[in-house]
């Protein structure tokens, strides 16, 4: 046996550590929640908030994208990012309130500094592809 | 004969100053084409870029608004300022641009400082039904 | 006697209808004490918020700004708009916020809105000296 | 020899896989002229654009903060993140903006999205002493 915990643990994908399917729906049933709240970016979602199965919609969309970008299985086959915010002029204050809301779910269900800081890496990136497309 | 000028220029409405249905219908024309280039807000637009026929339909809106709120001919019977921006998280720096659009397009057609001054009083308090509805 | 009512008004200059000297004062006080709240502009003014001297100083500065853009006696010998401003990165949702404070302190002080509408047209097109500078 | 890899590179500290203090430097350097350049935050730097000795001070801060936030030597004696940006009512766009300078910095120094990563992770959540204060 040469390997080492660390590798063993990198060995473990970020999916997995984030629960696979069932954890990843509870990131996202807190984010989306939250987001529902949040005074920075609720307004998006008034046109939804009664209309349960739009909002159910969404969330399977960000499960399946969680899913894909953190090596789970799956495809991800909507609309491309850009497509998906195409037209919203999404901005800089909105895009933080909604990692906020994500990395503030994880903490409160017990997610690591670590495992927070690897969610991070993957969303603030993706803003190129969000922001003001 | 004892009314003044200052008087029967009052009896002019603001819908005859900006030039009836014809004269309104070239700021309109004037302030959308400025809107889909304005960096600020153009994002908004992407989805009808290629969409004429909704393009055409959102400036009539804008063109009837603008009649009923300056004294013209007509009824709003659309939705209500609020409805038509629900969900859409409009912010200050855009709410700010479509003005600037309005007042620049103004100022090219030969309308008076006056005359522009009257829309920005009429422009800019709608802000609360727009703003973050 | 040929002049009529409205010519005689529009005579009276709006230095004078905002209740000249003391009357801007009223103003000022009231607006700077709205920015103190202001979530949206309070932070510019953390710095002086136990420093009553800087805060008279500005609300000097701003009284004679209206004095000498409103028709009233003086001439505004501080720094430049554009110089006061500089650095500060002030934004569109910050200036906004700066003329719904004046505008929300005049209509408490009983100012109409045609008074109101005229110092909205003095102070919207400033964001040019202001705004990003 | 049982300690791995990955175990012999989790104690290089980040300060030393940044290049210790003359790498630092190198990213600050390259950071802060990006920030000059940069169209949502180069206005904030204006007043010290023609004050190279203020700029080299601001830049020695960020380097003592670069280092002790990194694992480098040294205690930070300067103000608290709070009290530095207390007043400039910074927003998400320019915090972002600043984050975005100083990552593309570190991709054109040749540092790998490891490193960037790790870098990001300390800078993202600073934005709570940052913003708004």
């Amino acid at each position: 046996m040469t390997t080492s915990t660390a590798e063993q643990l990198s060995a473990v994908s970020l999916y997995e550590r984030l629960g696979a399917s069932a954890g990843i729906r509870r990131i996202v049933d807190g984010m989306v929640d939250a987001h529902l709240q949040n005074p920075v970016i609720r307004a998006r979602f008034q046109p939804y908030i009664d209309d349960p199965e739009h909002v159910e919609e969404i969330k399977q969309h960000i499960c399946t994208f969680f899913a894909v970008h953190t090596g789970g299985p799956g495809t991800y086959g909507g609309r491309s990012m850009t497509q998906t915010h195409r037209g919203m002029n999404i901005d800089a204050a909105e895009y933080m309130a909604a990692i906020d809301d994500t990395l503030a779910t994880m903490e409160g269900l017990g997610h690591d500094q670590e495992t927070r800081n690897e969610v991070l890496a993957i969303l603030y990136p993706l803003k190129s592809e969000i922001l003001h497309v």
